[in-house]
């Protein structure tokens, strides 16, 4: 039986909500039986209809989904969060509050009270609150995070990664209250809160990171450029993680010829993992004193864990969708189990939560302040 | 409303059935209600449990669940056949017979005669009959597809193909009655017919150069390389196209380090087009005189065809699961518009046909009997 | 002490003849001395004059110059012949009937019977003579040929090379008349002889496979694109080698985008190998399942005789000037040996000789005779 | 008429003294006469033999050679020093003062003042003073700095540059008495200064990208890691450069799989360039809007001026040796200029000189002030 889940954002304009709702489609755990698309109610409808829901399951407000659906016998087991990153806050705590499981996208939401108050309101209500950075679904990242964690590349002494992007590259041109700048939502400091590209994409790489290296981050130094606006469109860190090395981040919306271009490199005393999202079913691996290999997903000689993070035999490639349903697998399966009072196990537990949301969060406003104070450094833990 | 549709092959101890299954889900247009996805009852009754089928229309044999679905109100729009290419013919037959549209893996079946036949059939019941050529659903090569259409690369004066992989690369070095070459039904010429290597993947680089350039083969000469097997592991080509412009086709199941490694290079007057499947999202485009180019899927300097075919940003990979959706996406289209007594327009026309699936096996037969031949030249049409 | 060299061709205004100057210059083993660089004796004698030559050894002809310099007492030592194709069998006779070893560029002439000549020639003179097949001086195609010859990748089964370039990628669209066709030599029977870019590049694949393999070739099956032209611009051809296995081997000179494209790929029962000469110091080697390794040139792992070749660190590019230098020093290195009486050994013999130039010579042939025939199969040896 | 040279260091017994013989031989401008290539006189008596010079011009010492050279009529128009960092002052000194021109091996000394004292005495001389920045030798890299000048990216507005190796890769794990540690004296504070990686290759990334932008670095901030060891093997620093953007440079010797890993890229309002030394003969160039294309040396559609860096047509790899050998033309052109009374001119004028070299001795100091100072900001300029 599939459970059922309610989506908050998403509707037909965007892109995001039918990304996600593809993804969560693809291993057939789910049903999509409410939503709250869009404030604006035709689009809302619309929607609504699109996705073949129950015409009174289409909300005109996030706040009556809450409380509606979790008075209903057949209320969804779980919301996915697709909204701008400022309404994340108060909808997962109504979701929280009424009782609901909450998949929510990154970053979390604005401010570390914010993120420290959903993170104890779900341990509270002892709910899943968790968050969908995408990178970490792929098959080969796992992969990775196995192999340090295994010590094949022994310990770790530098990490350099990045994130950049040409979205944005119209504005370093462009006057601050020019319509193109002011429409983006990304570069108004009310909406988007102290960072503009370090909140979008440089979370990506310091979650993506952590995860494969489960280093923590101790503290940083940061310079933003804003390039005449208010808000970053390009950001240079170095990062001292607990442990006492060093990597450094560069995420920029205004580099030409990229596109989401994440690339992470992590160097140990044993070898060294390279990772180009733009192949993301090949990873570079040079063990100390051999040739570097380029190990494709899902071979043989990799592990058993991978094979069940891939969907399709080595040679085909696989994208963003499985990376995404790798994700929403996991915590699915998560759910499934606290619904049926079972305790979630293995790979179920391979997702990233509240907490890890919460240290974005923190690692966002570490590079706000130390950008703003002559880049001095900043302690996120 | 979805359309309804039924399996026969596909069982859940091979992992074919499993993607096309995700492929027809991800863009929620079809419901799999009926199947006949295996001879071995208990994996059969498994499989319909694991795809949540009535129990009464997971069926004993293809034939019955021809006969019964064909007789049903709510009876399966379209049947899709993933089993061993001997039986194709067969079941394709029976659907057809049936009045039941078909869509049917690659390559088409084993005699040029069968190919024929079906292809009479279906045009003289009406009926959709469509072929997953899994590559041609890339938006890249339909990129490519529409450039050489606009004349974007001149008149083409070149073509090199290949498709190689390391699959049965452990063969080279066995007996032909070792076990493990007798357990693969694509060793047995019974089972196989007159081709292994050309049948399995050759075809696609047949079809996938056709629906690219829109070139016939004429003729073509061949060797094959069996390694002290009876079939082919390894296939070279020249080919002649109808304009009298000569191609290169390798193909080969012994290439060690090689992965579904489909690299299809087309050369004009005006330019060049490069698409390897590893790296599906990216196109090499070099206008004469110019410096050589890398298209990204879907960028805004592409045109709205492509858009249209690409579900993510340009940046985020997309892979063989999309490819098999766009496949799928088109041919369902179609089988709507007929079912509503409509005449399919469009993207919807766009997908491999049993005349498509015919000049494969047209293609696979002037092989064999070219490098049965001492490489004489073989015409195919 | 420096031994003398003088050489034919190769005037200023145009490159090949500095390429060999300053390759031969690099390892400071040879002094050049004399010259009948051009039959325009302006160029000629500026061409001596830029060399630094005394002006009575700046000669009108080849035939003087052989003459003259095999009477003196400090005469060449060796000649260097870098002319158009349809002059080599002259010159190269006159030297050798001069007592003076000869190198020249390849191919080495037209016709089989001259190769022969040439051959026998320089047996009965038992003077050296090497051909310039540039691409066997890449220390890593060396090391490809000691993995063969170590068994590495066990018994090849496959082989696919091709040199594809763009340099006549205007004539297709050109009438045979034009002046621009008229004024190149290679498009012209008379100088150019049966070929054209089989000739002028396909002799590359042919030698780089055989030096790398070892294999020689039994007959061939070929069509010929000359685009309403006499000679070919573009080449298909199927190998098959003495030991009963087959290669592909594509040649173009209208293929937009490329530039001196050559690319070797070689597969074995153990493992194969792929070499692209854009980026000559990478070998990408894979191990029968095992993951695809980059191999450096000259990294530790790597052989003594490989670091031998290669006169920088690993990680430093080396390129053309390099290789050419490598097919220099051994066949400068016999000249000093045999000049002092003593016999060549180790390195000093891996270089081409005029053996090899003749095999180049049937193999054009053969895809000539091919060609015309229908592609029939066509015995080389 | 060949100028005159001798070298200070590279016996035979290393590598870079034969890299720069080598270079300085490709274009035939320069005669080796004299040298003090070792302390070790056995070593200097057989580098001299084996570069054929008189034995009275193979000198005990620089000093002696400086003055015996400068005051013979036939003596050394130019000297080459390539030993260690810490002889280099002393070294350039004594030539200076001698009157004879000098060309240096990077980075420049140890201290600025050396630098600031090495800088007044050439002009003071009026002697030219060159530095062998290798990898701005590359004709691709002269082409980015071109384009960067003729505005073809528009203003720069981020900079992204590393350069990794693994050449101390085992020193993480070793003690810091370890005598591997010990015997490189790149790794002894008394002989490699305050810095061991930064100033063998991070003084690489900043002149490069110098050279290429034309931006001066005003500040940076900077962290080392040492692993237990004094210097650092492992350095990362922000940048902000005097137009006010910021960049980020990372270097490494224990970066496992990197071998003189230089990457550069340059991102500006109207496009992006990427140069990466391992493939040197490509850029990769994204004009704003448009796909990337890679730009290959030499072709024609790029600049004169790039030609003429390019001694072999496009699609012929040049590597280190033309880079060094365009380093050693425009700088010797300039002092065979100087020699005849002439001023030199145009391509003469591009060559790193003793300002260059200043600047990157500050560069090191910086970082090494940084990093020990808790990676506050330190001014350069």
């Amino acid at each position: 039986m599939k459970i059922r889940y309610g989506m908050v954002g998403g509707s037909l304009t965007g892109m995001i909500g039918d990304v996600h709702r593809k993804a969560l489609n693809i291993d057939e755990m789910v049903e999509l039986v409410a939503g709250a698309f869009s404030p604006d109610q035709g689009r809302n409808k619309a929607t609504g209809e699109a996705c073949k829901l129950d015409s009174d399951r289409v909300y005109d407000d996030y706040k009556t989904m809450a409380k509606t659906e979790s008075s209903r016998a057949d209320g969804i087991d779980f919301v996915v969060v697709v909204t701008p990153n400022d309404s994340h806050y108060g909808i997962c705590k109504a979701f929280l509050e009424a009782g609901i499981h909450v998949i929510c996208d990154k970053p979390l939401c604005l401010e570390v009270w914010e993120a420290e108050e959903l993170e104890k309101l779900s341990e509270l209500k002892n709910l899943l609150f968790g968050l969908t950075y995408t990178y970490v679904g792929y098959t080969t990242v796992k992969i990775m995070r196995e192999m340090v964690q295994k010590g094949v590349i022994g310990d770790i002494v530098s990490v350099n990664a990045e994130y950049v992007d040409e979205c944005m590259m119209s504005l370093p041109g462009l006057d601050a209250n020019d319509p193109a700048v002011l429409s983006d939502w990304r570069m108004d400091p009310k909406r988007a809160g102290v960072s503009s590209c370090v909140a979008d994409i440089g979370t990506h790489i310091e979650y993506t990171v952590h995860y494969i290296t489960g280093l923590l981050i101790k503290r940083l130094v940061a310079t933003a450029n804003t390039y005449g606006h208010v808000l970053d469109l390009n950001a240079n860190m170095i990062i001292e993680y607990e442990n006492g090395v060093n990597g450094a981040y560069w995420c920029s919306n205004v580099a030409a010829g990229k596109l989401n271009g994440l690339l992470v490199r992590i160097y140990g005393t044993k070898g060294s993992l390279e990772w180009d999202q733009h192949y993301p079913d090949y990873i570079r691996y040079t063990p100390v004193g051999k040739p570097p290999q380029i190990l494709p997903r899902g071979c043989g000689y990799l592990t058993e864990e991978a094979a069940s993070n891939s969907r399709l035999h080595q040679g085909s490639p696989e994208g963003t969708f499985e990376a995404f349903a790798n994700l929403y697998k996991n915590m699915v399966g998560s759910i499934i189990k606290l619904k049926n009072g079972e305790t979630p196990t293995g790979n179920e537990l391979d997702y990233p939560t509240v907490k890890d949301g919460l240290n974005g969060i923190k690692f966002v406003h570490a590079f706000a302040e130390s950008a703003k104070n002559n880049s001095v450094w900043v302690n996120i833990n």
